[in-house]
């Protein structure tokens, strides 16, 4: 599960004070990008679980059960001799809040927003244009009103975009290279993003759109955002597509509201909790489309990801700033908040 | 078939002189922009041949089975008082060439590029993406090897465009979106195309490419230019995207390349003839994807075409240039030339 590797400080880097580093994520960082000497590796056994971190100076880790089922209060001594938590993914849901009680904590966001971005513009695109099921297979196909019916189109349409962080720029980026107007809705306000109309509410963002894409994170505050009073809003043949947490969405809200037609097509690529147990509507609704939590893969696999953390070891070695800060305790980066 | 109409001038336009014009393609341009008073349509008869165009001053025409059965030589008087040929389609293949010998002769040119563009990055991210293929059904979706096995990436994939006219800026602009890297191949070179390599032939660009979209016009000079020669060069892994004419592609060479392996994958809109027989193996390869020439379809329908003709018909009338003129004998648009 960890990874274990021991690296010495040779004797010309031997001012610099070690750094011990804890690597809880499988990812090879050595391959990654040469490390400086004074970079140590240590590894913790398959039975321990992701708080004992014994004196590792940074923590790198990523979303586990084992953090599902941490203690509500920190083991004592916590954070010990930490310095800094790297997490690897770009949420950061489903850890203990006292994980974030160390200086600093950094995590992977932006590294998968391009993969995703595509995942949202293929749902979008295979919704409105379905060439699977437009196949021609005969002549007779050539003439068929089921065939020949015009395919759909994203001329006047209207994409609407929860969150605007790397994900929701990335996508943003996309659609308007399709002509798609956009409207985002944000909790933060400190810069009008140039070409995008804000809203104020989520219930108004479903709304007034065509496809809705919920690019934010989840806590407190945004936990069901996605519920029936907001879904009874919905613009008639709303396409809601959730690439960010299933927590978002009031699931069952989502099962009626497609049901009744108000909604008219859900993609999900995540849900909560994930998976869901077997029998679940959202497996056989035919207004749902579900995938596993794929939509981040592809790409260059964990590369960014690796390059990414051991960047910001370097920078840590170097006293340099480091990249995807979040705060403590608020934990969510301000543009990318609701 | 065509359209029965007159109109006649009142007093007020007395004196304008009336223009008459025959309108053969079954689209109803008064309710798309209220036309001048002294343009005034005419009808033909359904049995009547495209070339008996009478005393008319403008034709407005599209390709037909009966324009390909014309006669090789004009009817005699040719082109009688016509001064303006308007063509629906983007495409010039399919006319007589005695066609185009009147002062003028417009095209449907780029009326349908935004929806063709639309279908062509469809058809990369059904590729890539293949979501369809990647629903989760039930818990156990959520370990299997095959769901679970990363999505196709567009990162570092090389898009090549057979011709720069509407279509191929169309496509270009979402493909960038996309960080997909662009390669160019047409005839004209009179100016470089920002952040576009330009290649110098069909071939080079097959070898160069990831994806190739041919979205240039059929002729004597570009058709079979996709041969066995041009093929056998082409970049392992092949996706050829065709959404202009079937002329273009040698048909048996790219059965052969594709059974063969070298190209991997053809999403074909056209074919010639259109439609192929029965039996044809582009009905039942695994390899080919093909769609009954409804690339152009969707978007707002026929308005943006009816829009374009009255556009041009108002400033034939005001005595003002015309748009997507094309030159004669050429009669191809320099810029979508390969």
């Amino acid at each position: 599960m960890s990874q274990v590797l021991e690296r010495v400080a040779p004797a010309a880097a031997s001012e610099a004070k070690p750094v011990k580093i804890l690597n809880q994520i499988g990812l090879d960082l050595t391959n990654a990008v040469a490390l400086p000497p004074q970079a140590v590796f240590r590894s913790a056994s398959r039975e321990e679980t992701p708080w004992q971190v014994g004196d590792a100076t940074i923590l790198v880790t990523g979303p586990s059960s084992a953090w599902r089922g941490a203690p509500a209060t920190p083991p004592q001594g916590w954070p010990f001799n930490l310095e800094w938590v790297q997490i690897a993914s770009s949420g950061v849901d489903g850890f203990p809040d006292w994980l974030f009680d160390v200086p600093q904590v950094t995590t992977g966001r932006g590294v998968t927003a391009e993969a995703i971005a595509d995942y949202v513009l293929a749902a979008i695109l295979d919704d409105v244009k379905n060439l699977p099921l437009r196949q021609a297979h005969g002549p007779e196909d050539y003439a068929s009103p089921d065939v020949l019916k015009p395919l759909g189109t994203l001329d006047g349409k209207v994409l609407g975009l929860a969150g605007f962080g790397a994900i929701g720029g990335a996508v943003a980026k996309r659609a308007k290279a399709f002509g798609l107007e956009l409207r985002v809705c944000r909790k933060s306000r400190q810069a009008e993003l140039p070409g995008i109309a804000s809203v104020d509410s989520l219930p108004d963002l479903l709304a007034a759109s065509d496809i809705v894409v919920l690019a934010l994170p989840l806590d407190d505050e945004t936990r069901f955002c996605v519920d029936q009073r907001a879904l009874s809003r919905a613009n008639p043949g709303l396409h809601l597509i959730n690439v960010a947490r299933g927590g978002l969405i009031d699931q069952e809200a989502l099962i009626e509201a497609l049901s009744s037609g108000i909604v008219r097509l859900a993609t999900l690529d995540v849900t909560e909790p994930e998976p869901l147990p077997a029998g679940h509507a959202f497996y056989s609704h035919p207004s749902i489309r579900l995938t596993p939590h794929i939509a981040w893969s592809g790409g260059q696999g964990r590369e960014p990801l690796a390059a990414l953390i051991a960047g910001n070891i370097r920078s840590f070695l170097a006293g340099e700033p480091l990249v995807n800060c979040i705060e403590s305790p608020s934990r969510i980066p301000e543009q990318s908040r609701l």
